[in-house]
């Protein structure tokens, strides 16, 4: 498989949502496989909250593959050696794009807290001029989970001639409370971190010890990640080490996998990012800049494909059949299906093989 | 209604599970009615994580009354002229009873990390001795939710032939991981944020400003008592204001909720008592002590009755369902309903109506 990790300048300005410019910019992306002459065999993978551009194959030298390497490849189901994959890192994240750590040009300071607010709209319109730069005009597909999922469905109302078919998992059609509530945790804590410095902590400030205040609203993330029962599944109730029931500070081994994954995630991901892109998922609402959702969703002309986790707490099945009932009362094409999985939200990353034959037969 | 808050002193020790002792300790307690001269028409009520002996009625100048007002008093569900109720602060509390901000007897140390752990089997444990101490050995009845409705079916394990009646609300059998870890979040941020000090804070220390550790703790606790349905009818997608949206801190109102809720929780609870009852929270498990939750179980002599919210995300229906079919099959007396509610939780604080009817069946 060929990976080509690229980053694209703009000087042109990227109009937000907002009202705001943002201008220039850079996307950092990655494509994997060869792109036909035609350019129509391209198919663009969105991440998620915590994702990159980097979704598939492993560098050198590193341990861990992207994402969705499971998915992605040579003979997998979104097959490299037929399909050109492009993979990019949205505005506001920490990976190469333009982010509010970047360098306000024509100054050398960081925007910091003067980031304009990005949205899921807007994060989709820098994508279009990344692939207009490619001389790229159609989309075989579109695939993302969670955020990217959010994309996926983005893409498919506000670009109906984009793409054929556009794949969207466990994601939904508007942030509810319940995960504006979640990302709550992560706001207040990284805020209220007195090492947070209102946004203004040196750029490798995090390194060595991650903030406090990410790894906190990270627990609170993992925890809707995961399920009660997949939280059974992989901890019980058992205990680390033999005699720290009764001592105040002892763990269970939940705990433990919280501290864990959580401070390792703060040493790596920028603050301010997580605090943008929380933001972007907490605005995200179809029907904004549409007279309803009914007529957001009316715009749609590829075929859709959405699927759901039964176990997902965060974005809940019966918001993606919610969609499904609405294009399929207007007669439009959508597939639904929901899988069982004890995994939560987090299966979209986990349980590949329940769904790669799904992709890989929407795409053949 | 009459009523009455004392505090009673035991200069006797109180053995705790760890192997540890209490002594000497207090426990602060309220009771609403009269008592019978053959001391027989007492009812036992325990609270919840951030409750108090104040379960009913309203202190002089108080704007607020007790947690259960609804449902203890004179003509309620819960009918103080006929039952003399007994509410009593669990040890490790803040409201009165020992907890870790009390005096470490001889010296005038606080206690503050060294208090030892204390259990819910430790909790009903000082409730015994304070009934023991007022001359009552029997009981019509043990009524309590969440951690309080633990306590009452620790009660009904441990002392078999104390009550006749035993009513639990949204409670468990025990502490599943998806709670351990909504406590984990509390947990970090008390111990991360630099005012808590260790444990070594003035007292008075978070009377102006609630420690940030503790409010963004309580953020995720009110996430786990509310559910999905209930945010969704509390607050919609609202936001606060009507220019915010692009905003990076605008607030949507569900995080206005949040945020009002817990700043004010964290200037007026304790945070190390808040580290010590979600460490007895986390600790419980019926079967501690026993050979298997069916042995544990199998002791129970009291008329049990489970009551369950269908939409309580932090101790499913299923759980409680699973307490009925073990007693049901060894022939015990047990009653279960699940209560169609869209309030998560904490309905067993809100929905008295739709549970109010069986309490007062039982008890007549």
């Amino acid at each position: 498989m060929d990976i080509q990790t690229k980053t694209q300048h703009f000087s042109s300005p990227l109009y937000l949502e907002s009202g705001r410019i943002l201008e220039p910019y850079e996307i950092r992306y990655e494509t994997y496989g060869k792109l036909d002459d035609d350019k129509r065999n391209v198919i663009l993978i969105c991440h998620a909250l915590s994702g990159s551009h980097h979704a598939a194959g492993t560098y050198d030298g590193d341990r861990k593959a992207g994402w969705w390497d499971g998915l992605i490849g040579d003979g997998k189901a979104i097959d490299t050696s037929r399909y050109f994959v492009i993979s990019s890192n949205v505005v506001g994240s920490c990976f190469g794009s333009t982010g509010p750590m970047s360098e306000k040009y024509p100054s050398e300071e960081r925007y910091r807290l003067k980031f304009p607010v990005v949205t899921i709209k807007d994060m989709i319109r820098a994508q279009m001029h990344l692939l207009s730069s490619l001389g790229i005009y159609h989309l075989r597909a579109i695939v993302g989970g969670s955020m990217g999922g959010m994309q996926a469905l983005q893409f498919a109302v506000d670009y109906p001639n984009l793409a054929d078919d556009i794949i969207s998992l466990a994601a939904t059609y508007a942030t509810r409370p319940w995960t504006i509530a979640f990302n709550k945790v992560a706001v207040e804590a990284i805020r209220r971190d007195s090492r947070f410095e209102n946004g203004n902590y040196a750029i490798d400030a995090f390194v060595e010890d991650g903030l406090d205040g990410l790894a906190i609203g990270r627990i609170a993330g993992h925890i809707s990640y995961l399920s009660p029962h997949s939280m059974d599944d992989k901890f019980s109730r058992n205990y680390v080490g033999n005699d720290g029931l009764f001592e105040l500070f002892g763990r269970y081994e939940v705990e433990r996998y919280m501290e864990y994954n959580t401070d390792n995630f703060s040493k790596t991901f920028d603050p301010l990012s997580y605090l943008y892109i929380v933001k972007a998922i907490n605005t995200y609402n179809l029907a904004r800049g549409y007279d309803s959702l009914y007529d957001a969703i009316l715009r749609i002309k590829a075929r859709v494909h959405l699927i759901s986790f039964s176990s997902d707490y965060l974005f809940f099945p019966s918001e993606m059949e919610h969609i499904h009932k609405m294009m399929i009362r207007n007669g439009q094409s959508c597939s639904y299906s929901e899988i069982e999985s004890d995994y939560g939200h987090d299966a979209f990353l986990v349980e590949l093989h329940k769904f790669e034959d799904e992709i890989r037969d929407i795409l053949d």
